[in-house]
């Protein structure tokens, strides 16, 4: 590939500009941001051969545009550079919600180029340019969502980018990808959220004895509660059908539970408790997590205790 | 202190043992198990100066006992150990929930024994004697919760122990330890399970589809979600009235999570996205979290990308 442009330089758009660059899979990069401290950030770190404000200029005579913005920004973005794409060029995302991003992009994609959605299931709790690296993707999945008919020369542009990446490329319907990802992405982080702010608004529970004591599997939660609020607003507001299923089971298996607890049912506990470490277990056989205890946080170096001898 | 009991040779057990070992906190360790299996194991790995599976036997003379077993069992080991300790002893424990070992052990408590009721808020995902290791204790909290009354000497002779294994000590009364650890632990572990289990019941989502895309949070759970089904069977049936309230709370506050999602009130979930940013931070300035990206899971390495030239 000639010119890659990236528009948007957060955690994912900033570990692409790397990737690219690290491992050569472009000979230019143009980083584009509407915000103009990213820009200077993105300068210093040397991201881009190009950094711009104006996405106009900077998706001309791209061969592939990405768009790594939040989901509720995609469609301003693509108007912005309607008819300003080159003809034969390719527009991708990685919107973690694929059915409104396509319908977002539809209206307002330039005759000559393929739209080929994508989503990266990658990531970390911290946002910015600052925060991203070149092995993000490194063995973790990539689904493009291209619609029926879509030129396969541009599914292969895009595939080729990611796989040079280290991911590994699935294609699916947006309609499934919604379905799958709410499940495995939006719910968590939505019973994630929930759970830290009921924890925040107790009054019989103070919010320094929620902190000291969270080492008990609260603090597991805060890790996701702490992912960008602007990026996951818009995902649940263009995610709502598919989590508000998906969050609909959840929630009757929820008190399902909480009925065995009422009632003393024990086995009933201990049955679904020992289900779910097989599903554990697959996902560390699949390489998706680490087998080290506590995710391999590091055990704590060996203090001096204080009564040793 | 001269000889200490361990009984109950499983993670936090074998911790117990490994670290008053290393940090020579005791003479004597002796190391009680009713499993065959884990006495094999506790010798193979030189965990105890003694080890036996008559419990009777192996408390008499101890000056410190340490019941390490799912709560479920605390009470028929105090039975079993009823009359068989020595006079000045004391008798402590390190289970999760505190009422119900209190209203167990309080019947069968020998006379001339102090208990000592504590609970360090420490482990991993991981059980069983192998799983142990010395560090486990090292910056995280020990909740003590002595009745009131409890002679001061053994609650300074369980103290000493646990801040020898590098715990900071705290003490309450068994109602609020169970409902601090209600959110703190509890409620998070069974939201875990559950959004576990709902996933792996999904049909129109395979469970290779939600293993290979559990990088976007879901993983996360699976991680609390593989520890001990019997301890934490024993959990949620003996601290049942907490954990309803708790999960009451918790899900009221999803109930308006769900209404603003389907109402589309974006300001409502960027404000508690934000909001529980905050709690993050005080948990990682506060020592009980890592700062790193991911947990510090560990970057991928950098794998030589297919496409690579």
């Amino acid at each position: 590939m000639r010119r890659l442009a990236i528009v948007g330089l957060g955690l994912i758009g900033s570990s692409i500009a790397r990737g690219a660059r690290q491992y050569g899979l472009a000979d230019t990069i143009v980083a584009i941001d509407a915000d103009a401290g990213v820009r200077d950030r993105v300068r210093a770190l040397g991201l881009a051969d190009h950094v711009t404000g104006d996405a106009a200029e900077g998706v001309a005579e791209a061969d592939l545009v990405i768009l790594c913005v939040p989901v509720g920004a995609v469609g301003a973005v693509a108007a912005a550079i309607e008819g300003r794409m080159k003809p034969g060029s390719v527009l991708s995302d990685v919107g973690s919600v694929k059915g409104s991003v396509v319908a977002a992009v539809a209206p307002v994609l330039s005759a000559g180029v393929a739209f080929v959605p994508g989503h990266p299931v990658a990531g970390t709790e911290y946002s910015g340019p600052d925060s991203g690296f070149s092995t993000l993707f490194s063995g973790r999945w990539c689904i493009l969502t291209p619609p029926e008919g879509t030129d396969e020369a541009a599914v292969a542009t895009v595939r080729r980018l990611w796989e040079g990446l280290g991911a590994i490329v699935e294609t699916m319907t947006p309609e499934h990808h919604d379905l799958v990802l709410a499940i495995t992405s939006h719910v968590p982080h939505l019973i994630a959220y929930n759970i830290v702010g009921t924890a925040a608004d107790l009054e019989a529970v103070t919010q320094s004895e929620v902190i000291k004591f969270s080492a008990g599997g609260f603090r597991d939660f805060t890790r996701i509660a702490a992912s960008d609020p602007t990026m996951w607003r818009d995902v649940f507001l263009t995610n709502k059908d598919a989590v508000l299923e998906m969050l609909g089971r959840f929630n009757e298996d929820l008190a399902a539970l909480a009925r065995a607890i009422r009632w003393g049912d024990g086995e009933a506990l201990h049955d679904l408790f020992t289900r779910t470490r097989a599903i554990r277990r697959g996902i560390v056989a699949m390489g998706q997590e680490t087998a080290e205890p506590d995710f391999g946080r590091g055990r704590p170096a060996p203090a001096a205790p204080r009564n040793d001898p």
